[in-house]
Parts: structure tokens; sequence; C-alpha cells
């Protein structure tokens, strides 16, 4: 159902975002920076954002936007200039098309990429699709339905903060257009292509992309995770409003509520340390969490991919499914890899000593498809953080980790 | 004047073209690998190549071609599918507009970028413009004419050896299309975009690139530098027929039939090692003549950049004056860094044990603008290599050295 968001709602929103994002998708800070400054002004031409169900977006076509980059650049940023740049690069070639650009579609649950959707929707007098390409947050793009369902990845636009915009049209060696190969291609060459934005101090180190450009009819058959605005929203209010003090009241809640299935992953302990390798040249981010003699370990790149606790040879949970963390006591409830390790790599004393739990999420069933684009990409994903074994949804795995208990 | 060539015809333009490239501008082994292929067939629907002057260039739009990627990759390769690929879709785009694309412009003087264009106008219909954007090859973009004189970057078209193509239009942050700092924008993303296709096995590790869209009046203004073509050719006939045995002759030769200043810079010895330091991120070769006690030093990126006396507090000779090598006795009088030294790091023995001369030949005087963005592109390249000077033309250099010499 349509509903109109004001800025005192982007705070539940940002806040459920970041609960789903599974420890990605954009910090609560770098978020919060950008809706601090959303007000009716020389900037946003209105303090509404109207979202809108995938059926109901019939009006013109639609686009993914997303803020790309380094995290610590985009803490503290006032207004998504790349992506607005990207989105109306988009909008005018669908013009020349005679086209209309309508919607915008996040690309993932997260607390930026939720927040950037309203506000480009907002600064372009566009509406936001209640839905996004996963459920969760994702390190790369092929992971998206949105490249799993082929949506032609043809105009690519990426926009730097500071303006310079690159629109890319790739076409795959073989294959036709939208195709796996083809996704994979365009995800690579776009990633390949933020290096030098992310690099580049005069590129601002960050940039939004505009891509995958849907019909209404490709938007229902492409976005099959709907509602997770709605869902985010709805998390972030209850947070707030105190319904959600412990691990059990959240479980229940998004069974009761959403139907998700949730389940602590390990006992509440607190966090204990962190620790970033870039040995491997990447970004590999490990949070500790201590729960008695026992503990816990977190590995994200962005994102949380897997996590193992020390006295078991199996991982407790590995992406797809979400790894989510939950504190109770005073302050944010919940939090990205990015809130909880600062900058100079250690804890955030907002987060530290509080009850601290991993939930393990079961991803949406279009994410676990055997074989599919989206769970290789995630497994492979996996495979780089040591975990060298097939995937095993994360209910079989606490299932055989607490008959394992039980009998050990 | 107009002329046609056959594949005859390519091998002295190849050994001409690379002694011009200061080192660089691609192997004489790929080179030939490539024009060994060219015969009117299934590939080839002709076996002439039409080479016409800028001015006789009316007939329609010209663009730049090049080979780009790893020149261990390129050599061995028989067709120049990339290139082709990149000049057909700039082709295409222009026939949309109901523009016509009727010549190729090679980038740079080297063996591989001098056949590459004569291919790709053979497998295509074109003709190829007799100039070059510098003269002698160049390690980055911004280097050439066309970027100097501010030809529209928009679009370019990269396609790698086994077809995966990216068609970049970039816009940039500040400024008006093509200027100094559009020409930046455009060379670093497309420096970038290289990267997965020079490091990915299944893009075949090297790839074409189309830029610079020129109407027959931008040519003539972008296009200062001509009859490189005729020249390279000349020289290469000359030095196939016994004409440049030594290297006065060479001197003299280029004096009187071009009007090109060149001087030894070092006295004829022989080649006495090789090294490739990879250390600062980027592959600096350094090959090393010795005469007698004394010895002399090639700093490369492909081109030569910079070379320097043991016994001298200055450089020699430093880019954008060529360095170029001539060898006396048996075999190929020319060579690039690339066929002087093998992939396993060890000098080729078809130089080794010859006499080897390094010759300094005048940059043209656009290369040569203070404070332009050739001159400054260079510099920063030399820079990077170690010398910290400012400036200095090879005719300055050596007056010095001699008169140090003198009272020394």
């Amino acid at each position: 159902m349509a509903m109109t968001l004001k800025r005192a709602d982007l705070e539940p929103l940002l806040l459920g975002g970041c609960f789903f994002g599974s420890g990605g998708g954009g910090t609560i800070a770098s978020a919060r920076s950008l809706v601090a400054h959303f007000e009716q002004g020389s900037y946003y031409p209105t303090d509404e954002v109207r979202v809108v169900t995938a059926e109901e977006a019939t009006e013109g076509d639609a686009v993914m936007v997303a803020y790309m980059g380094s995290p610590e650049a985009i803490d503290g940023t006032a207004y998504p200039v790349g992506p607005v740049l990207a989105v109306e690069q988009v909008r005018a070639r669908l013009e020349s098309e005679g086209r209309k650009l309508a919607y915008v579609v996040p690309p993932e649950s997260g607390a930026l990429g939720f927040s950037v959707a309203c506000l480009v929707a907002a600064k372009l007098g566009l509406a936001v699709v209640d839905g996004d390409g996963a459920g969760r947050a994702v390190p790369s793009l092929p992971m998206l339905t949105f490249a799993a369902r082929h949506v032609d990845p043809r105009p690519a636009v990426l926009v730097s903060q500071d303006g310079l915009a690159v629109a890319l049209d790739v076409t795959p060696a073989k294959g036709s257009g939208g195709d796996r190969q083809h996704q994979q291609d365009v995800s690579i060459i776009v990633e390949q292509m933020m290096r030098p934005i992310v690099a580049a101090p005069e590129f601002k180190q960050f940039g939004g992309l505009a891509m995958w450009v849907m019909t209404p009819a490709k938007l229902i058959e492409a976005l099959p995770i709907t509602g997770t605005l709605t869902r985010a929203l709805a998390f972030g209010r209850a947070a707030m409003r105190g319904s959600l003090t412990t691990v059990d009241d959240v479980v229940r809640w998004l069974h009761d509520e959403f139907g998700v299935s949730a389940r602590a992953l390990f006992a509440t302990g607190e966090l204990w340390e962190s620790a970033v390798d870039t040995t491997g040249g990447f970004d590999l981010g490990t949070v500790t969490v201590k729960a008695g003699a026992h503990t816990a370990e977190v590995l994200y790149q962005n994102e949380s991919l897997l996590a193992w606790a020390s006295d078991r040879p199996q991982p407790l949970c590995m992406a797809p499914d979400g790894i989510c963390w939950f504190f109770e006591g005073e302050g944010d409830a919940v939090a990205s890899n990015g809130d909880i390790v600062q900058a100079d790599g250690s804890l955030n004393p907002a987060y530290r000593g509080r009850p601290a739990t991993l939930l393990g999420l079961s991803a949406n069933p279009l994410l676990r498809v055997p074989g599919g684009l989206i769970l290789d990409s995630f497994m492979a994903q996996v495979n780089t953080l040591g975990y060298r074994g097939p995937y095993v949804p994360v209910e079989k795995l606490t299932a055989s980790s607490y008959k394992e208990a039980q009998h050990g």
C-alpha cells in the first residue's frame, strides 16, 4: 500500500534497514547525516517521500539507485549528490527515448540504501518502490534479484560525489543482453570503475550508481522481494517504542509480524575485539563476541558473511542467510559493522559492554536457489573467507549444533 | 600524398614505427604476428591499405584506434579483433547519427600502432590518416595531441580481444567537453577500465580502444604531427636496403630526409643487463648499455622515458624527447624494449653482443609546450622515475655534457 514518509519516519526506517542489512548496507551514522539535511528548501523541493508497492508502480519506468564507495568517506555527507546525478542521467536518457522515469528502487536492505532511495526520490519528484534486490545487504551486484532476473544492465551510470559522470554500455562477448555472463561482466566493470573514484580524493571517494531500468512489467518480475521498507520501518518503530528489548522479543516479533525465521546464533555476550586484515588485497573485518568462556567471530566485508564459534567445527551461519546484530540496553539496538568498528579499528564505546547477540535470519528462498547466480556469487565470496564447504542453511547449522551440544 | 600499402610494405613500416616509438609502441614481434596474417581472404576483404594525408581526409569522420593491454598477451595474436570491434561500434554509433566513419588514425608512432591502424582500415574498408598523436610512443592518453587539442573523448569504446565491449561516456565534473580536466578524467577511467581486461584471462588480457571522433576540420586541428607513416616507411626501407648501417648514417639521414634532430646519447656499446622493478606498483624496466668502463641506463615503462649515464649528475635525455635504439650488425636495426627484454626478464640474444646505440631525438615542439597538458603529463611520469628536476631538452643536455666533458 502506498505511503508517505516524512523526515521523522526515516529514523526508524534506517534503523530497521540497518538490522536487516546483516552488518552491512551502510552505517547508521552515514544515513543519519543525510537524513538530518532532509527538509524542504533550496535542495529538496519537498519534505515528503512517496513509497509505492511494485504493483502500484505503473506510471513509468523504475531504476535501481545505490551509493557506492568508501564507508568512511560517505560518513558525514549532507546530500546524495552522486546518486541524484546518476538517476538524472538515466531519466534524461529515457526521456530522449520518449520514456518516463517514475520510480527508484533501493539495491538492498540497509540504513544507507533505504535512506538514499528516499532522498533521491524526494529530490527528483519520483517515488520509491517498497522492495529491494535481496532483503539484506550484499557485497556485490550479481547477488541482487535484478541481476538474477536478467534486467538489462545498460546503461549503467556512475557519478562521483563531485559530479564526474561515467555512463557505461557493456556488451557481453557472448550471450544475449542481461544474461548471467552479462551481469557478471557488468559487475566486474562497475566495481573496477569504482576503484579510481574510491581511491581518488578529487572524486570525493564515493559516488552513486543508477542501473537496471525496468518497465512496470519487468519490475514485478525482477523485484520479487517486496515490502522490505514497510518491514524495516515497522522494526525500527517497534525498537524505538521499546517493544524489542530482548532477543526473544526480536525473534518472536520477526516471526509474528513478518514470518521471518530468526534465531540466536550464540549466547548473548559482549563485543570483545575487532580486527581488519588487508593481506588478501581486500579488507576483511572480524568482530569477536565473548560469552563466558566462549567466543564467536563474525567475518565481514562490509556485510557479515560468515560466523564461527571457536568450539564448533562448522560455521554458525553463512551468507546469504543474515547475520544481524542486536544490542540490549541503552542506545541503538542495531548496528552495522561500520558502526561497531571505528575508522581506527577500535570498537565503538556506544556498543562495547552492552549485551550483544548475533541473530541468524533465514534468507529469502530466492537467495538460496542451488546453482543460481545469487547463491553461487555468495558462496564464491564466503569461500574467499576460508570456508570451503557447501552452503548449509542456518536452520540446519543451528539444528546440528544443538544436536551436538545435546550428545556432546 | 595518398598511397596504397601491401603486406610487403608493412614490414618497413613497422620497423620505422618501432624506431620512432622510443622503445615503446608495441613489439616488432607482435606487429609481425598480425601482419603475417594480412591477406585477402575470409578475414580481410582486401590486401591493400589506403593511406591519406589529413588534408585528403574529407570524406567522413576519423577516429583514433589503438591496441591496449599486456605486451606479452598481444605477442602472437593473429587478428586485431578488439580494435576492429571497437571501431565498428563507433562507426555504428556515427551511422545512427547520420554520420559516416571514413578514417582511422594511429595513436602514436610505433610498430604495433601503425600496423593495427592499417589492418583495421583494411578490414573495415576505411583509410589510415598519415599522422599520429605524438610522433613517438607515449605511456598515457593525455600525452597525445587529440587530448591537448580537446577532441571530445565521448564515446570511448573499449573491446577486449574476446569481444566484451564497454562504451564509456564520461562527463567531467567541471568544465566543458574535451577540456584538459575532461581528458585527464577519461584517461584515468580508460586506464582503470583496462585493468580487469588486462588481468582477466577470460578477456584475453588485451583489447582495442576507439576514441576521439574527429570531423575533417577537427582532424586538421588535432593532428598537427603528420607524415609519420611516410617517415617510418622511408626509415624502414632505408634500413632494409642497407643505407643505415652506422649511427652516423642514421643521424644524417634523419636530418636530411625529415629534418629530425638526433644525436648519440652515449658511446656505442653493448647491451649489458636488464631489470624490472615492480615495487612501486607498476613495472619499471631498466636496460643497461656498457661501453668500455662506462654504463648508461634507460628507464622505461613500455616507452623509454629517461636515460642516465653513470658518470653524469644530470640525465642524458628525458621524455618527451625520444630515446631510440639502433643496432649495427646482422639482424633488425631497431627494437622496442619489449623486443630487447624477453618475458623472463633476460636480454634477447638477437640483440645481445651487437653494437648498440641510444639516439636522442628532439621531440616535436608541440610536445614541449611549457605548462601544456602533454609536457606536464610526460614530466609527471618522468618524476615517478626519480628525476625531480625540470624538463631540459635533449639538445641542451647533450651540449652541457659535452662542455663538462671538455672542461672536466
